[in-house]
């Protein structure tokens, strides 16, 4: 009997397992611990040297387990293919893992065993990492229990997958640099990228205008809409910050407290000239590939403050209780539920097709995001 | 009796009235402050539009007074001639005064005569400009008494003329910025300006090493030989911030948390690779009129903080009482007075000779200050 019921909570556990609860899932927690003693196998894509990705990424086995008692055994349902991934497998990123790795850095999982000494996780929640590094594109891994985070698990699976980076990066810009309140304004450029739409959808839900900067193409009039339609206040070209109109638009909304720079270069200066006197400057990325230029009289006349941002930084920032990290993701999944926050567009690509998301992830200002589907 | 009286102490005041006090000095004040109501006339620089100093400043008699009821006349008897001084004459600062104005921001005076409302201050007492714009190259002066800041009136003449924005600028940097503790290292350029050398000495009086980087110059050793007698820890070129040197020398010394900037450009961005993770560069000065540049990279992955400074806007932002200037201020004489500050070095130019002084002022990386002398 005890093996019977035993194996019905472990089919269970597979499919939906939230519902498990009480002494019923204590007794299954131990089971599910003893279950993973097993070693298994799981397939990942891994690289065994730095360089362009579709050329040192393979498709492997590897095994898993078996789940510690502080551990929890995850099956990964879906994780994004970012530009800092390709940038740590060609080894130009800030941090690299050490070799072979796994790639992936962001994803969302099931959790579908526990160790026997896991408390705040359970079979059947969802989790994402709490930090970069710990390599998602894969089809399971055994995670420790504090690398993770639970999330919901009815939230929409590409706004879970996707949480882990852009909107974290968005929500801590936001809040971090300048005490923004309702009917203030916030500029950026990159505003179609992941985070730039995070950015978007977060200050329309705290009341925050925001002036998006993207650069002109064919389809400018369907991007702005689009924009406008997840909150954007104003879409404008990146000729646009150069003229006179600016002065209008500032007529119907404050000069920007805080700036947001994803590209650098020649889009940044012009960002940094709409800001009012003592606004900040945050810059979270450099595709332009350019470096962050300034005149000497916005620092001292102006007192404009220049900063930068990175998630990563700011999650290991974090005191060992991850207070401020649960209270971020509970918020971001607050707006998500509320309909105020959605994924960025994706490409979904299965996970076996992994050298179309990676050669699609290589075009520079890619206006979708590709996620590997598990 | 009663006016041999008055006019006994009157005599006083011109030599020093420093110890008139009590009722006698009640007296004296209203004695005095009758006495100031006649209107009387000094010379001041003053210049009738913008343009090259010694072009458009001229030597003109004016006419002051009467002092009221809250106000002090005060006897100028020093004024430097500053780069902003310069600026704002040809027109090219960021404040300008209302035309015809009298040239000057920044000097000492001694107070000959209080209005019958004046509190604070008494005759005898030496008093600097709280704020830029007063007009300061004049024999004399009417000021309201909130206009100006009392300073001990046996500090050296020099010191006190020149305190009121160089020594002011180099505390604010080293208080406002990064919490400096003994040991901490700053670096900076411009190291022999005048807020440069005042960097120095307030840094070795509070135990944080200085890293003075100075433009390569024939008389280099003799003038890194008087950086490091005022207490400059390490004197070196700039050339040698690009050299690997500069990491033998951060094994004696931690990288620095905060970096001073007076020159932008390259030697900006050469100061900022070898701040610390998360420090400060703030830039008051522009002298090589070029931006500054900041790679991307050291803003996302080094958390660099790039900041300006402006005295004349702190200055501003204080609230009413004054109280932070004020504590500021005694601070600094208090280091005068323990020999722990001095003045740059200065020309003293006689204040009819004012043309020596703008010509001299008007050349780049000048290695002296010129003060006028009244």
């Amino acid at each position: 009997m005890w093996l019977r019921l035993q194996s019905v909570c472990l089919r269970k556990l597979t499919v939906r397992p939230g519902y498990v609860s009480g002494v019923f899932d204590a007794r299954l927690r131990r089971s599910v611990s003893h279950s993973a003693s097993r070693a298994a196998t799981c397939k990942a894509l891994q690289y065994n040297k730095h360089g362009e990705p579709a050329q040192v990424i393979h498709l492997v086995d590897v095994d898993y387990g078996p789940v510690g008692a502080k551990e929890v055994l995850v099956k990964i349902l879906a994780a994004p293919v970012n530009p800092s991934d390709v940038n740590m497998i060609q080894g130009t990123y800030a941090i690299l893992p050490d070799l072979p790795a796994t790639g992936g850095n962001e994803g969302v999982g099931e959790v579908s065993e526990v160790g026997c000494g896991v408390t705040s996780l359970k079979p059947g929640d969802w989790v994402i990492p709490k930090d970069a590094g710990l390599g998602t594109w894969r089809t399971a891994a055994v995670f420790s229990e504090d690398d993770v985070v639970s999330l919901p698990n009815d939230l929409p699976l590409l706004a879970a997958a996707t949480l882990g980076v852009n909107p974290c990066t968005a929500y801590r810009m936001l809040a971090d640099f300048e005490d923004l309140k309702p009917g203030d304004t916030v500029i950026q450029n990159a505003a179609n990228s992941g985070v730039g739409q995070a950015v978007i959808q977060i200050a329309a839900a705290r009341g925050i205008s925001t002036i998006n900067v993207i650069r002109d193409r064919p389809e400018f009039t369907q991007l702005s809409d689009r924009l406008k339609a997840i909150g954007a206040t104003r879409v404008i070209k990146e000729e646009a910050l150069r003229k006179p109109d600016m002065k209008e638009l500032f007529k119907t909304c404050p000069r920007p407290k805080l700036a947001l720079n994803g590209v650098g270069g020649k889009s940044a200066t012009e960002l940094l000239r709409h800001l009012q006197v003592g606004g900040s400057m945050v810059t979270y990325g450099g595709m332009a590939k350019q470096p962050v230029t300034i005149p000497v009289s916005a620092l001292i006349f102006k007192d404009v403050k220049v900063r930068g941002f990175w998630v990563t930084q700011w999650k290991r920032n974090q005191s060992h209780d991850g207070r401020a990290f649960r209270s971020m993701i509970d918020d971001l999944c607050s707006l998500i539920k509320q309909k105020k926050l959605a994924a960025p567009a994706c490409n979904e690509v299965h996970f076996e097709e992994y050298i179309k998301a990676l050669n699609a992830a290589m075009q520079p200002f890619t206006s979708s995001k590709n996620v590997l589907i598990m």
